[in-house]
């Protein structure tokens, strides 16, 4: 654990970025700093707040560099944002982002899929980009994370090869990434697998060079996952609040894991997250009023973090 | 891992008991057939398919000898009853049940509201019960499990006694039951709790003696805290059909943790569960049809269990 007031585990929200990004409808710009500054508020020092990407292809993400550079006003609040190429890094690093994430896939249909290029040509385009970092003053210099997509299984190719993971994983420091996050995109990955993966991974470029775990739950393992990552070792999570984003396939089945019940689970267990659960959840009214098309997910702000209120489980006296 | 073909964890159904008894409408002796008999088909070797207590009290229940009766003529079924005294015990021995749960609560609270005793009372009828046991032939013997409910807390009580709980273990033993079975009845454990009581109920009355986990989900951290016991050594584990039964507070909130996930989980990590999970999705239908009125919960149902079919999370190429 860690000493003092510093939370045990970080939770980065990535509801904004990846949340959003996948939502029916647009949330206005206002929202979406006030989704921000509520969540900020509530204790999370780590948010993903948007993507730099073309506005024709993602008109969400329109309004990047404000929310940006919004964010960036929130002290001792590390503003992570994605971006997938030399561009959207240049105009991230511009916008004021700490925190720069530069998705490549371990499938190779999945990535030029997901970013029409070869994984090779996304290695490449993280090396400029890190060159890039290499060029700032010391003191201005982003996060560079390799973000390591379906590491464990693509809707595409299938299973995918640890070996393969292990090999990007190298990959990826050797073009120059401060850190490697690992994504379980498809929600394929169980507890087994994310022991296995991370304590490889460790292995190979070390706990330092890790960044954490990006869960999804569409097959509801995200929270045993998230504690099983948490078991080797594992203390970085992102989560959307109320599951948004993902992989909306199905209905009952969410995208990314749930913030609300990430923190309830972690603060149960007796870590210390930073976080007020009760102040998190309220955060579910800009969703409502913002992106009414969309489901909320999650069990905590349906029942309510405290402990009263569940009926009982009567046998019946006889 | 166990040798040859047998199931590396015991997953104990139990909709037919702990779902139906808390469904809004009575599931016909037919349809309860049906389930009971398609369970066992898609290699379930354990169910909890009713309780003894009286008609009037629980009018879902009225036909428990004659279903209890059926599932007995299943070859190699374990068919596991609840009972919640003496007269209930009886009944259930004469119908040919080979397992009966009889439930006792760490909270006297719960205790009084859920069998209107006192729990002391409680554990002198399990004394009765262990009696009647041993005055019957030796092959005729069913198995006594004292079924510990509110565990790991309880809505009338709040927090609840660890020493409480290991004091219970050792005084169900000494009462003479041939294992304890230790059950979240409020889904208030975390995995942090779930691997401290198990060990210490282990270390108190022996691996053997422990009957294993029996986990709710309201507050949706079931499967996590079903991968916590599985760590310490539990491979014995209570589920319902579509997350029937148990708390059903809350939209979204389900009660009993669900089968098909958990069979999901188990096998995902390279566990056999001797259960094929596409005829146990299928078995779904007769809930549907059964108890209209009933939310039937669980993400592999939705999703499916195979690995296609997923939505990619699109980053969007720039």
């Amino acid at each position: 654990m860690a000493a003092h007031n510093e939370p045990d585990v970080l939770i980065s929200e990535v509801g904004p970025r990846d949340g959003l990004q996948m939502a029916r409808s647009v949330m206005s710009t206002a929202n979406k700093k006030r989704w921000i500054r509520e969540a900020y508020d509530a204790g999370v020092r780590e948010i993903e707040v948007c993507s730099f990407v073309p506005p024709k292809l993602v008109p969400g993400m329109a309004d990047a560099a404000e929310i940006t550079s919004y964010a960036a006003t929130l002290e001792g609040l590390t503003v992570a944002v994605l971006a997938p190429n030399l561009k959207g890094a240049q105009n991230a690093i511009a916008a004021g982002a700490h925190k720069i994430t530069v998705p490549v896939s371990v499938s190779e249909a999945h990535n030029r899929a997901n970013l029409n290029k070869a994984r090779t040509d996304s290695v490449a385009d993280i090396g400029r980009i890190c060159a890039l970092r290499d060029s700032l003053p010391t003191g201005e210099r982003p996060v560079i994370e390799g973000g390591l997509s379906t590491v464990w299984g693509c809707t595409m190719e299938g299973a995918v090869s640890e070996d393969e993971v292990l090999r990007l994983c190298t990959a990826l420091v050797e073009a120059g990434v401060d850190e490697v996050g690992l994504a379980d995109t498809t929600g394929m990955a169980d507890p087994a697998g994310i022991r296995r993966v991370f304590r490889a991974a460790e292995a190979e470029i070390g706990r330092a060079r890790l960044a954490g775990a990006r869960l999804h739950n569409p097959r509801g393992l995200g929270l045993a996952n998230a504690l099983a990552a948490l078991d080797v070792g594992v203390t970085t999570f992102d989560s959307s609040l109320a599951g948004l984003g993902g992989c909306p396939f199905a209905p009952g089945a969410s995208g990314n894991i749930v913030t609300e019940d990430l923190v309830y689970m972690f603060e149960e267990m007796g870590l210390k997250t930073g976080i007020d659960i009760n102040r998190l959840i309220k955060i579910r009214s800009i969703l409502k009023e913002g992106l009414p098309d969309e489901p909320l997910y999650g069990f905590i702000a349906e029942v309510g973090p405290g402990k009263g209120g569940l009926t009982l489980d009567r046998v019946a006296a006889a």
